[in-house]
């Protein structure tokens, strides 16, 4: 089972997916450019390991061992110094990619680290900038903004979103899982930042849309939410679409609380050649997905084939 | 088996400890101020963290898993940014310490990731400074110096040195390991910033004093570099009788390469109770001890008892 993603989306669904199988990989975006990963980034020219590090983190032991390093990983700094919001896990990565010399590998030492219930691979292998088309209101204009983010923060419609450079690498570990996998699941998370832009690696683009895997689109519970303001979830899977016409979806698990308009959702998914579907997936916490929900969901799904 | 020190000094006395016993404690300096530690101290409030760090490393798993995971310890950030010159391992212990509340709890789970072969304990829960009294030259003067990094760059004759406060609790952890020991071994490594200090902290020279284990001072093979410039190999000795008058001690162990007057020294050593034994412990590298005619010295020296 492989979960693609990135940020806190990513991590909800691994924290659900793990309850249900032991051979689960994420693919993680490598885009992100704000907070300690942007940070890090800049200085030392490695790939954004924020995202990597949540992974990470959600895959973590199920006993005393693991749960420790997860908050040794997990731990920020906070004073008002050099290190202060650089966060441990993203320090010890990089570290470990200085040391190593391969990003896998250096990720495989976390995992071992943690005693993880899966593996965590970068989508790329090198870091990536998202630009993105986006339609201000006054002025009414179409304007390229570039940076996770300032396409995160854009202030009117986002209309697509592209890479920097547009033909980077995939992780070939991160293809063979998809072509291997059972089942692939794409989300949730911020929609143009963490989920869209596996689709804009081309050879990632390509394992998805090929892929005998059976693939599960996981939708936000708030699809109006900063990049996707003035989004319907219908909309959030015409991006999917629209970015990659050649991809084929199972299902779009969605969380009823989340639709507006169902017979527009069940078109969007249609031409995607998936069904839809409903399942309660949301915790008390506005926007954020209860794990234990999710889970049953994903059962459902994958058990209704 | 308990050794005290800190610094290159104490890493490289339990680098050749560990090939004896399998029950191996070091009880480490927390003066430091300079370097990764200097700027964490500063920036946290916590222990300078390096020395433990070192000590730790020193005693890693004789495996793939603790040599790289005391690789990843060591590993020192080369940047042109915040984090240039810090050190992994530091960040790490820190991050313990801020998680668990406890020194002795955080360094046990870096013992734990690294299989380490023995237990690293700081001398004291609290970080503290160095004062010494300088003699300098021109204008020829007594005057205070604090902090480690000013001692051990002090340019004239260290007289003698103190802690801020003189009244630091020790480790427990470090007191009990001392009372229960066979052997105690204090040095080799610099002598007024990583060696005296210990004798500074009342419960613990109380319990160097008192303990029923045979103490062995090991010396540099330098004894006139840094904040030791002028002094002999006995003047060495003789500083550690004026810090610690009720300090017994079993055996001086030397390089002859180190010695220059050996009756001064053998007078220096019987003030304190004790026999010097000269072994060639000397590396290739001028200064550093070798940790295997090292391993061999001490074996000769418990074996000679």
């Amino acid at each position: 089972m492989v979960a693609l993603g990135g940020g806190h989306g990513l991590a909800a669904s691994l924290t659900a997916l793990r309850q249900l199988t032991t051979d689960l990989t994420a693919v993680v975006t490598v885009a992100d450019n704000g907070g300690s990963s942007g940070r890090l980034r800049e200085e030392f020219g490695v790939l954004p390991p924020g995202d990597l590090r949540m992974a990470l983190a959600a895959l973590c032991g199920d006993d005393r061992w693991g749960r420790t390093w997860a908050r040794v990983l997990q731990h920020r700094f906070d004073s008002e110094g050099d290190m202060a919001g650089h966060s441990m896990g993203n320090l010890l990565i990089v570290t470990l990619w200085e040391l190593l010399h391969d990003h896998v590998d250096g990720l495989d030492w976390v995992a071992g680290l943690l005693g993880a219930r899966g593996r965590v691979l970068p989508m790329a292998l090198s870091p990536l900038d998202i630009t993105a088309e986006v339609r201000t209101r006054e002025p009414a204009e179409v304007v390229t903004v570039r940076g996770q983010v300032a396409v995160a923060t854009a202030p009117g419609e986002v209309l697509s979103v592209s890479l920097v450079p547009d033909d980077a690498a995939a992780c070939p570990e991160a293809l063979t899982a998809i072509r291997e996998a059972d089942w692939v699941v794409l989300g949730p998370g911020s929609w143009f930042s963490s989920v869209v832009p596996h689709l804009l690696v081309p050879e990632l683009c390509e394992a998805l849309c090929s892929t005998r895997a059976r693939v599960v689109v996981a939708t936000n519970l708030e699809p109006h939410a900063d990049e996707t303001q003035g989004y319907d979830l219908a909309d959030h899977v015409d991006v999917l679409a629209r970015h990659a016409p050649e991809l084929r979806v199972h299902t779009v698990l969605v969380d009823p609380g989340a639709v507006r308009d169902r017979d527009r959702l069940d078109r969007a998914a249609a031409a995607l050649g998936a069904r839809v579907a409903a399942h309660d997936v949301a915790s008390d916490t506005p926007g954020v997905h209860d794990a234990r929900k999710l889970a049953a969901a994903y059962a459902a799904v994958f058990e209704a084939n």
